[in-house]
């Protein structure tokens, strides 16, 4: 096994015929040996050809088919070893820890969907028997089923190399669903995106799936991709980054000829509230937790808590020295790379130009010379000023966080209400006090996709009962989740069945429930037979 | 109880400030007395307020009061008796019983909806339970709700002005999920409307629901429409109609400052497949059915069988003269409206001028001189003059259908995989050869919402198993669909409540289960409390 440089296009690993770009190790900035190739247009049709092929033949295989093959990639991946890691730790500039424990993610949450497919409950099964001699017009025989929506296209992430990438969520629900799966590769890991890729062919071929299921192409500009998204058999998107690399995929899906859905998981500030009596009670305890959650992976996280909302107290200004003292000797970390980098020192540098904010707290300056490093960072400002300055809502990607003073809780709940819609929001109270401010844990409710009550947002835990998503701008489409057992329902579609004869019916809606599946049967549920 | 013309804007009935127009009698072609008033861009901002604000309240309603409200809203509109029928006959020409079945189907809508909430399926509710001792880090408690989108626009459409207009399917399953709505009547039946938004008015005040729950306005143009879709507050929008006007919207509603999804069901020609043993076996019979579903309505069902493939062979010409037979006396329907009427009379002119195109079978002409009516028309082809013809892929909207010939079973294929994507699709077969045909399933499976074996798609039965809907453009999202317990999906959204106490969480997440509800609990259903 080694790292080619080449595509994964219709079965085949070849060079693509766009030129070629190499990686670069963000700790020391020098770029890394490979060359990879860059898909041409052409390239990209003739794997989006080949993923349609594959749709006939994968969407039909057996739920315990699909599962097998999901064990299959994930043991494949964990059989890459060392050689991922090593690749995925000069990529990315992340400790081996880090590499580790998202592997250990990743291979989890291939094994998650393939043991929750096998459940069928993604099916919605649903039966509604014929009434032959109901007036004044009979009903037919009616059935139901949840199946795949075709080929899915999933745009690899900078900061989550494995589990938001060539075989990360969006890769793992498609292909649970019965979807073939084009990966549009990161350029800033292109190495670790093909060794996973390559992983996934192995599984591929191992369990007879058809080939085109997977393929990979790569570009460090919009041309591969653009092509992808208008690939006619490409019938659904997964996206996580930015927002205005989100939307304008999503724009770009809505006017194709026929557009198609895109889930893009995009940008949050992920507002934290700090209510008075929580501050009181433990306000140092809070402070490590969040100077943990802010610094880790170098805040690159979409729920990095980018936005404390609080009462002035002398509680708060304990909880600021709090965080002052911890960030006190916290070296510069690592980010992915230079145009991150270089967003969140000019995010950091607008910050620091508003009359209105101040630095509440710092981490050791940037000492590095070479490679991509950022200096962690605690604004403050007053509620009435960030009210008045709308760009102070928008992320600074990475280690800072601002500080949000409030006169009284109903200005907290201004603060809330301002905020355009978020992955996430946190409140930190005592147990009267939460109670007491109920409205704000209500205001949240419609506002994010998931609320936490005194922990931070970072962790998200791989669940049936996750969901990362949430109102525009935080994803596209908040009816959606990007993880958890929940985010199949992007790739997948019903189809009723109207008086087929057994026979010809999907195994889910037989009669016998030859898979003994919870299913719907006169709108009542059940996992009996019907006799 | 009378017409007023008003509008019902922030929960008072007012006159619009855009001028004011008149409904047409489509059966004589003259116009209604009624001046219905149509509203200003502000107006329909002050609606949209209000509904906003309506949604803080409507959201944390009980599923059991949502329950009777629906319910209470099905009885006012009973209430309204003969007004409703006689003022729906008098603005669309449909005869009474289709009044009165269109009206049994609109309350069945929202009982169904209402009975549906009360068991809290659509609410999916899943628990995770905390496990604090979990290497290498623990797991919080992580609970999962679908809860209410916001406020929801509803377009009301032409040919369905109970059933899916201000109290249809879109509405019923809006309000049912929590969502205020504004319905944009439709200018074909103002008066219609307006009937039973009053209904639902009386049912919120009975029901003590907040004001601003249920809105009306008008208007001829697409003024009132812009700004409804613009409107901040509104965060989601149904729509039931053309492809110009469906994929209008969409686009409208994909480019806001923050884009909201839009189900738009639209057009399709719903292809009939007739195998040569079913034709053998009951050409006859299935010219019956044929005609029937053709004509009923004067065609104006978007399920209409606009485009029949079968095998040339004698049996198939047995079908073209009893066809012929069924339509010769058929009198001419009556339209909606003009600009109805005037589209079908120029999508079947166009039908005539292709060289490869045949009338084969008529019915009688218009007699009419007044009024709009149609006569209903099976033009007929050959399979390879259709495929080199994509414009005859197109629907006509009204009693117009395609016979198009194939040589080969494989030129079936060609001819279904040619087209785009359907609401339903129709095979006739006898047993044996359905089963040596099963790949026209199984490509129809890909391109429809519905599948339909020897019978014909229209009668869309409101019940779980029923999806309406389908790839593009059938509808804009193929993965929902607008009738069914289901249709509730399109307005919904999860949300994940993390350590929460349990006095703060929702009773449908309390580890007591107080509602009683099948919830997902660690990946398993059940019914049980947590203790």
């Amino acid at each position: 096994m080694t790292i080619s440089g080449k595509l994964l296009i219709a079965g085949e690993w070849q060079e693509g015929d766009a030129g070629s770009f190499q990686a670069v190790n963000p700790a020391t900035g020098q770029p890394i040996a490979t060359q990879h190739t860059k898909a041409s247009e052409q390239q990209v049709s003739v794997a989006a050809e080949l993923a349609g092929e594959a749709f006939a033949g994968y969407r039909n295989t057996s739920l315990k088919a699909r599962a097998t093959f999901l064990h299959a990639c994930a043991d494949h991946i964990m059989q890459l070893g060392d050689e991922l890691l090593d690749c995925m730790q000069q990529e990315t500039g992340y400790p081996r820890g880090r590499c580790e424990g998202e592997r250990a993610r990743t291979v989890g949450q291939l094994r998650m969907q393939a043991d929750y497919i096998v459940s069928g409950d993604y099916l919605d099964p649903r039966i509604d028997s014929a009434l032959p001699q109901r007036q004044p017009i009979p009903r037919p025989d009616l059935r139901y089923l949840n199946q795949a929506i075709g080929v899915v296209a999933v745009f690899a992430v900078s900061n989550f190399p494995l589990a938001y990438s060539s075989a990360g969520g969006d890769t793992a629900s498609a292909l649970a669903a019965g979807c073939p799966v084009i990966v549009k590769g990161h350029p800033s890991h292109p190495g670790t995106g093909e060794l996973v890729v390559q992983a996934l062919q192995r599984a591929a071929r191992e369990c007879d799936m058809p080939t085109g299921v997977i393929s990979y192409i790569q570009g460090d500009d919009n041309i591969a991709g653009a092509a992808l998204i208008n690939a006619p058999q490409v019938k659904a998107i997964g996206f996580t980054g930015s927002i205005k690399g989100g939307t304008s995929i999503a724009k770009m899906a809505a006017v194709r000829p026929e557009p198609i859905p895109v889930f893009a998981e995009m940008g949050s500030i992920n507002p934290v509230v700090l209510l008075p009596h929580a501050l009181a009670e433990s306000a140092t305890d809070i402070a490590a937790g969040f100077v943990g959650a802010l610094t880790l992976g170098t805040g690159q996280f979409c729920v990095n808590p980018g936005l404390i909302v609080a009462l002035k107290s002398p509680h708060l200004d304990t909880f600021v020295e709090a965080v002052s003292a911890q960030l006190n000797g916290a070296g510069a970390g690592v980010m992915l790379n230079q145009r991150i980098c270089q967003n969140y020192q000019q995010g950091v540098e607008q910050f620091t130009q508003y009359s209105g904010v101040a630095v509440a707290a710092n981490g050791e300056p940037v000492a590095q010379t070479e490679g991509f490093y950022a200096q962690t960072a605690l604004f403050r400002t007053q509620a009435s000023y960030f009210l008045a300055n709308p760009q102070l809502h928008e992320e600074v990607f990475g280690p800072a966080s601002l500080l949000v003073e409030c006169e009284t809780v109903a200005q907290i709940q201004q603060v809330l209400l301002s905020l355009p819609g978020q992955l996430t929001g946190t409140v930190h109270g005592a147990k009267d006090e939460l109670e007491e401010h109920s409205a704000l844990l209500d205001l949240l409710s419609v506002k994010v996709g998931r609320m936490v009550i005194n922990g931070f947002p970072t962790g998200v835990e791989v669940c049936p009962a996750m969901v990362h998503g949430g109102p525009f701008p935080a994803s596209t489409d908040s009816r959606f989740t990007a993880v958890g057992t929940a985010a199949i329902h992007r790739w997948i579609r019903p189809v009723c069945y109207q008086n087929f004869p057994q026979t010809l019916l999907p195994e889910a809606l037989k009669d016998a429930n030859p898979l003994g599946l919870l299913r719907t049967v006169n709108g009542i549920k059940t996992l009996d037979p019907i006799v």
